[in-house]
């Protein structure tokens, strides 16, 4: 086995010293596996388990409809108000529905609906796509005189606004290099050209710092199963400032943004707050999940996460940069450098695909993004300092043996 | 207690001899109580319950993110092809996502967008709020030259029909009164005037023969927490008729529609068929629970369930009719009656909602529809004929007591 040069006790020191130690066995986590896909999809904390069985056996297996005003009906309230505190929001500016996709749509649609004369929507050449095709699919309905898509990159993004930019959609982490940008910094740029700003906060809700409202941040967005562990497909979130709530006209004006759902009144009235931003009925068991998972966060300060995420990627970074093997110019792996970060690392690999089934093979859960990188998430929950030091040591060993050449790890296939 | 006159002997006959008795057995019901809101949400069945659990503690707990490709990404594909034949549809002409809110959405943006010469979204003035709602929602987003709402009634609907019109959007059954309108016939009648028709499935799908290809039906969408027993905010389904397909553009263009989703190219390329109708991260927890919902129609024939549907209601009326309590004209109760109906029967009276409230009290689940009819839902899956009789005999019960004047009958509240 090729060694990794580390120095074992520092490892188990910084085990036994982290304050979120005991959170991992609130998880269930496959044994003898090393989990660093908490980007894509959280595990299953027990409580949500426990939870399910309640919503399914007991709200609507016994109570049946009742539930609805029983509980449902304030559930996209209640997990908005769990998620508020994490991305530095009022909850009242903050509802949770629909898909990330769903949601991107309905900001941008309200806000070029809102301020006509602006019709661009900027973003980034690497933002997530489905961010991407939302924003074409709005375009190609509205057509090229209300809404143009218009993508840059970072260095040249201050030239891209100007008095056409309606809003700019960022995503907070770049979802490849693990990149995190700068969400005072970049709004208030985009303020000063007049442009709204919608924040994807998909990749970084639950491992960094946001504070919509304080830096201003007009609209943003966020998914529920990642590092929130609100289990596969899990509802998203939606925040408006609240300054613009009761300007914004949101086209997919379903039943339950009716500021009187249950009156069944033929005209639309808008509910007065940030309500208005849901659309049809809720999916109650993924919203019941995601309500559990988030009560993790009572017991967990998001500074101590934000540390120890930093800590975990910080740490991996060393040690592939320490390995002779992993360090060493003919095994050809680039670690993806960024000036602020995720928590997530990438390294770069012609070979990347057979690398990432190789580590899986041998029980690192990783993935692989097209065409050549193999993408670690560190989800600080969970993760221990050990599993860095497991992950790096069967990356070498794979490296060093060549073992990713096998034949069985070259097929292409899906992954997510 | 006021008795209904009934013969006994004949309803528990009809129970006796009823093709489908031994599926209640598969619900969790709730022991003393007539669950008739079935036609609002399906009851618990025990394989979904099941399935549930192997979906969070096997797939979720312990497969995690393979459990995408292992089988989490065909879902919507699985779903529909379990629902295609109870609405008469091939499996690959419909899929399974987001809301019937956001369906409706998007079929009528891809229509209008397609034959932009027709602006107007036709329908009727009692139609399911949420349809009209989200008619409204589109045409203030696409303003007025591209899109305008019309609303009229049945016996005009003939009138209303020009060249002018886009879509007709049809509730197959009324949410209200219960009345099933002609596919087939409604259909032809639009398509003579070049109109495509939208039909909202929600209130018949699983009680009521649909035929969507025998009938030319452009576009369907309907919901399955209802008849289909999918769970509270379980996912709806869309219906494409497969010559509209390629041409359709939808505007939701969320990922899961690509042609390649895990590419993660920056270029939207909508998937080849009714896949580019999906929009972001479906709900696997809620879409799992459909799909072992579903797999109860593996057992039961549709037109017995139909049939049965059609008897329970009958049957229902007759007992009111026929009962010296309900019937007589000092309790002002009044059948609604149609012409066709789905799976349901509304009563008018001006105390509907206390009414509605006392027959809850005494176990009798039914519920409320403003501002003044009780409705009864009749689920054939799992109601009996003698919760017919249960049902009849409280009413008379409660009417002849006039018991739903006391004081804690008569609050209005929530009622879904």
């Amino acid at each position: 086995v090729a060694k990794v040069i580390v120095n074992a006790q520092r490892i188990l020191k910084l085990d036994e010293r982290d304050p979120l130690r005991e959170l991992r066995e609130r998880f269930k986590l496959p044994h003898d596996e090393v989990y660093l896909d908490g980007n894509s999809l959280g595990p299953l904390l027990f409580q949500v388990r426990e939870r399910l069985q309640h919503t399914i056996d007991v709200q609507w297996g016994q109570r049946l409809i009742r539930s609805w005003n029983e509980s449902w009906i304030e559930l996209p309230g209640v997990v908005a108000s769990k998620i508020a505190p994490l991305v530095g929001a009022p909850p009242e500016d903050l509802t949770c529905a629909d898909s990330v996709s769903v949601n991107i749509f309905k900001i941008l649609a309200a806000s070029l609906t809102l301020t006509p004369a602006r019709p661009i929507i900027l973003s980034l050449n690497d933002v997530f796509p489905t961010d991407l095709y939302i924003s074409e699919g709005l375009a190609t309905l509205l057509g090229a005189v209300r809404c143009k898509v218009k993508l840059t990159n970072l260095d040249q993004l201050e030239k891209s606004l100007d008095d056409q930019v309606n809003v700019l959609l960022m995503s907070q982490v770049n979802f490849r290099s693990g990149e995190a940008y700068d969400v005072k910094i970049i709004t208030e740029l985009a303020h000063r050209y007049g442009v709204r700003v919608l924040w994807d906060l998909s990749h970084s809700v639950g491992v960094l710092p946001v504070n919509l409202a304080a830096n201003h941040v007009d609209f943003a967005v966020g998914c529920g199963y990642k590092f929130l562990n609100g289990g596969p497909g899990a509802p998203a979130f939606v925040y408006v400032n609240h300054e613009l709530q009761q300007q914004l006209k949101q086209p997919l004006t379903g039943w339950m943004g009716h500021s009187a759902p249950f009156d069944f009144n033929p005209e639309y009235q808008p509910a007065p707050g940030i309500d208005r931003f849901l659309a049809g009925t809720p999916g109650i068991l993924g919203m019941s999940a995601l309500d559990a998972a988030l009560d993790l966060w009572r017991e967990v300060c998001l500074d101590t996460v934000v540390e120890k995420s930093q800590h975990l990627s910080r740490l991996f970074i060393e040690m592939v940069q320490q390995s002779p093997v992993l360090n060493s110019p003919e095994n050809n792996l680039e670690i993806i450098h960024v000036s602020a970060r995720g928590s997530q690392v990438s390294l770069r690999h012609p070979q990347a695909f057979a690398i990432s089934q190789a580590l899986i093979d041998c029980g690192i859960i990783c993935d692989f993004r097209f065409p050549d990188l193999v993408r670690f998430g560190f989800a600080p929950l969970y993760i221990r300092y050990q599993d860095i030091l497991t992950t790096t040591e069967s990356l070498a060993e794979i490296m060093s043996t060549k073992r990713y050449q096998q034949s069985q790890f070259q097929q292409p296939g899906k992954v997510t």
